[in-house]
């Protein structure tokens, strides 16, 4: 049974029922979620012993945002409760030509107030295999970037793969810091990016004629770097979309096949279904049974309401196969 | 500001929820809507000062109905408290193969009886630029044809500009008149026409070869008259439908892009978002780019549950683009 | 008036609502339905006398059960109060690549206790014109074996005609006999089957090349047997089908048109509706008309949240029509 | 097995969600229910045969109507489709010093419109112990108030026996009639009054001191007049009520015992229930024991949501044992 | 029609259904509420023109906020678009033994950065009778504050009527002032101070030994002061209270009788509608009838769900004469 | 951090929404809950490490049934998956003077087939403080009654106090053995029973005059024995009751006050409550604040719904102290 540690920010999630607007809305669903503990919820439920590190306000809420990880077989040892507001985002369900829409309230979390002297390094990473980073957590404070960047040179000296979700997002980063600043240390000690070319384009300061220039730069930069990744997608309308997947090492690319997906159930958290199952894929299959398995996960969470890919082995397998659809009895 | 008057009934909308037969139904979700109020609050949304001309009864769901105008941004000072019925249709949105269904209940209410004495014509024109009827008004009484055609006559005088949805529906008209009888001096003080071939054949009892030849007619028959719209639709299934639009004036025609709509969320109102979108563009943009934002306001519509388009005009803008349909963050 | 005999379990249905996973699941939405009462429920809806034999607990949702049929129209009059359980499934609903889900959990029914002795045969059928049975009935105990076997011969005897959708499961048949040791006996009996090439290897306990091999068997085994039907579904998703049917005399062959479904709103109970076209279409109409009738029935039932189709004849016949879609007012 | 058959209007009935008002509520509760088909509805419970004479429209939700009637085992082979509306009564549920509110929207609807020449008497009648009407179906039309004196008066004819629940409302009696112009003919038909001093003053156009002297005067007055009964409420607030009944015969009165209410569930059909309770006595118990078992059922009904009392024999002679409250396992 | 200007902060309230505690929502409703805008709301529904200021953020979660204040009749032309979030409180329904719980979550809201020169006073007060402020504003920002100063002053200056709600809550007060050095100049400007003998130490910075000294104190101490008024609660538990009120001038005190309270609907903005009667009294009533109508108006709010008192002046009054608790048809 | 073991089975509940009856149920509220795990659950609220003794089928309402225990903070390592079915019940919560019903469905459980040699007794016990049971397993089955002795027997070898409620349930004992063949074994390594004069009756088979009796009786049979609790409730309504425990040692009682209880939210577990508190205050209060504890945590319950006390340990406190009821902010 294989250990993986996600460290980043959980976030209430308030969202308007079926495909009504904010304007139209009389209540609002309540889940929880966050880019990292989403890949581990995700790995979870295939059997991979998954620890969450973040932190929550102490009141009801936070409680309720931490009860949501253990529900879902998190382990939650290392959420810690910090003073500080418990993130949020609202999210709007678009349909056909009307886009999705998120406001983030996320501003003052305890998550941005939680410190590398908080956590217990040594206890957190016992035993560990894997730790997976995202490129959110080092643009909400400098605090969290000091933790990323902490957890990542924590993991190197014990020899844990790394993996981070580089998600440059432009509307964070208010701290100060610009994204370049901050992002190459962490990339050094890391094995697998997911990544597209803006993504490296933001977080080196440089200009890439295209993904192949970008990755073969990042490769020779960074000397752990074992493994590129990304998903293309098509967005033909909100509830229509394309996906496919890419992995690149050194030497080498694989190609998943491509999902056609309408209509759409739930867009968010599609990524984080991709990046556990590339983690997953890479700790026991394959190259290109892992980027077949990262993709069959990713497509799938588009069928599932909420942040996290809530489905088993045999069901990611099973789309792998192309069998899935049918009435299971 | 522009400033644009519609007037006829709004009723209660009462609709089983999600895709449940009327059989099935143990709860009804309510709504308010009517054709021409559904123009007012597509424009307020987009900066528009809207008026819209009505009456309800004095009892706490005709107050609920003022109130959904208000909420809307819809000046409400000219909606009477009357007595009579709220009129009310019943919806059961369709899927597949299956064809959604109204029923109406309308008779008697409280709209049917509004009369031109009732109206301080002076106050309520005062400085609008524009002003929209349907022809579902005239059908529903002598008051209410009586009071549309006042209102255009009103609105000629004092240079404002008059669209009409001709909208002919057979199941109405129960008063005893026919609607060549009353439209065609309604028609008269009208500028833009929204209309096919039937409409127009219907209106003024006379058959026509094609569009071609009615809209021809039209412009020759009604001096004022500048331009004639509407919308081609193709039904695949009452989930699958595309649309695009057509607008003439007397000597040239603008097309739109088609839009493909599956699966579609809310198909009424459609026609009334997509009036709204003519409506804003006559008073803002070319020809051409008024029809591309009229489909797109109606294209849009079919993605928002309700009779109103609740979108902004940046959201129309996006769909006229060609660019929504991603998350935004 | 046609008077048509179902017989078989009627289940609790218990489902998540709108595409939730049983795991998400704080309420799931209550339903009554079996596949032999489904087929009662659409002849219902068409003006047939529909009368279903069953038995229930005594419990107040054994009588929630009867009731729900009594809502649709069914004659209770031979639904049984017996010892036992109320047999429910449980059914999540796919979408794209994730399929449905049903957990079945019916052991120790009530119906799998109702036996012979309990029925007063004379009354169940007099004046009917048709029974229908499905192979879940015998598959469930060797009571209701028993109670299906004397069922086709009672009406056999009366020159009532007989159908029976053959639904091979291999998860049911735990009660010691295998299915070709029921089956043969109860086919016999029978004047139409809804039956594909693996129904007929299992129930016959013999391989076939095609299907046109076991139909020519069947034709030639049961002298009775003058109609052999099936439809072909082709699933490219959990949301997107296509469906056609076939019906075979001993010399002749039916073809219907082909459904594409996209986005399938409730896949259970399609194949019931598809029977009792089939059996409506067999009293009333010609061999095309017959399976034109039962395949838009079927696809019809695509649309309808539940397990039956509640449906007018004039809904049904639109659809074979090809006009349906547009909003009907 | 008694037969017991009631005549009257069934309307649909919506309500907001839980104690929400009318300006707040975005859905609304449909049930469907009216007085007479209440009581047909509360002893079909009982195991009585009870047959309901109204008429509906023909659209979904007349059909919806019938379909809940027969649901609740009501015999609806004299449930007519006629043009009209079908009528329809808001219901906002009141709260603490907040009143309930019932708007009426009735007027033109199909009962209105039944005839004595649409029903076979003969058939209606086969059989039957009692017929049951309310002073609501008088006061609602012409025909209306023919059909209820020539269902009595047949009823008369064969040994049936007769109630009538007098319920005065002055916001019916629109069409034309005065109360006292038809209902001295009902009565002199009817065993069983349930009315008070004002009920008797505004049926008989005659003021009385006090109850006693207005039933000694009926009693006089109506030779068939066998039982007069009502209940007495003390309305604290909407939440709070105490409430019981008594019995008159000529010679004899009987007194239930009081129950105090609070809080409320659903206020609305409680005095049907009564007058279930009360026939259902009178058929099968002493005069004391039916006084007790009405009141029993209408104590019961305020703790029921909707317009019927589905309670069964035992629960109600639960109530009349004063053991009811634990939790029945 | 009077008009009464009321200035504080809108939030968003969300609220698990029902009793759920906060562990067990997976939806929470959603309302928009604040206590000064509470009072518009109910002033609004009694004829009373209501005009609120505040700010709010420019997405679609402040426009609902805005669009709520509008259907509930309050102007909102003095509502202003502002960088900052909106505030929200997170309110679980207490019941029984079980205290209601509110999690404020309201730090850096638009409303907190609203300041003097965003308004335009001269056209804000035209006309106004009165104006309404609470001890909340000055307790959120410095800004807040002495928006709060300002308004009182110029409404001073132009003769209009102010009341202020003192409302001490000790968890405000975080941005470096203390109670005393803010309340004692607001109050100089007040006519009309609801308030117990907590709220004037805090206010005052001073010992009273009991109300009667503190009220004392408060007349002689502010010149303008005319009126002081509380309710006393007694909470026997989160689901019964019993609650009456008290109006003081220099020279006389009036008492409303004692309202009984349960089960509690909605405890939440009772207050409001208790300073709302009192306003509307102390403008159209003698002193008795202003406490008679003010603590009506409190205790019928415990009946409406969410923050707003929604009812008529009929059904205050109906309240008022303890006549309620009957179905109104 | 004190640690407690349970043991029991874990079942589904499925309910209808507020005062629903059965037959009114579109849908079931689903929770999890059984009456030892509810005890670990209040006891995981208040800083116990609670461990849960279980099986349940492998499939997702299986998972769903343990994850929402591990949601609460139950440890799961002890639940394991066995063949069978998830013990059903169904809830119909009562109103006034009408009952909540129960419907069990338990049969054929996984727990039911759970044995001695499932479990790792040495990993188990470890570090345990306290193991509590129930009477209800010893009743469903043979394998289930030798797990609890067993448990019993291995809890006092290593010195771990024992609580039971004995909680005598006529309708179980369904497999063949009597109650007082099993108990006394159980209970002779049990240091505190819950329980009543007619638990100890049908326990023991033996008649006793009263409570005091009975418990004199018990505490000499049973040598381990140290306290005797239970509780007294008087049911005015399913709405109303009051309610106060009693604690018993050999030589002393102990009291807790009583609390009126209306209108009553959820009544079931409020005796698992209960127990958890006594527990908690055995373990960590003197017996008299142990009884206070214990009723106010099973008071506070009655406010609660669903099947667990999910309570902090300040808020028992707040109850205990008489001061709850106030909104806490």
């Amino acid at each position: 049974m294989k250990k993986v540690i996600t460290l980043g920010e959980v976030m209430m999630r308030l969202s308007p029922p079926a495909h009504q607007r904010f304007l139209q809305a009389t209540y609002l669903e309540l889940e929880f979620g966050g880019s990292e503990a989403n890949v581990g919820a995700a790995l979870a439920n295939w059997g991979t012993q998954a620890l969450h590190l973040s932190a929550f306000p102490s009141h009801e809420l936070g409680q309720a945002a931490i009860a949501s990880l253990r529900r879902m077989g998190i382990n939650t040892e290392f959420c810690y409760s910090l003073a500080g507001r418990l993130g949020t985002y609202f999210l709007e369900k678009g349909a056909l030509h009307r886009s999705s829409k998120i406001i983030y309230d996320r501003e003052g979390s305890s998550f941005s107030k939680l410190s590398i002297e908080n956590v217990d390094w040594e206890k957190l990473l016992e035993g560990a295999d894997w730790l997976h980073w995202s490129g959110i957590s080092p643009a909400i404070s400098q605090s969290a970037a000091d933790l990323t960047r902490k957890a990542v040179q924590e993991a190197n000296k014990r020899g844990i793969k790394v993996s981070g979700d580089l998600n440059y997002r432009s509307n964070l980063w208010q701290y100060g810091k610009q994204v370049h600043e901050i992002m190459p240390e962490i990339m050094e000690n890391t094995h697998l990016m997911i990544a597209g070319k803006r993504d490296f384009e933001q977080c080196l300061n440089k200009s890439f004629q295209d993904f192949k220039e970008a990755s073969t730069f990042a490769f020779q930069q960074f000397k752990q770097l074992k493994w590129i990744s990304h998903t293309n997608r098509n967005t033909y309308s909100a509830s229509h979309n394309t996906i496919s997947a890419r992995l690149f090492t050194l030497s080498e690319s694989f190609r998943s096949k491509s999902y056609d997906l309408n209509p759409i159930i739930d867009r968010v958290g599609t990524g984080d279904a991709y990046a556990a199952g590339l983690i997953y894929g890479l700790l026991h299959l394959s190259p290109q049974e892992a980027i077949d398995f990262a993709m069959a996960s990713g497509a799938l969470k588009h069928s599932v309401p909420g942040d996290q890919l809530l489905c088993s082995l045999e069901e990611v397998q099973e789309v792998m196969s192309g069998k899935s659809g049918k009435i299971k009895r």
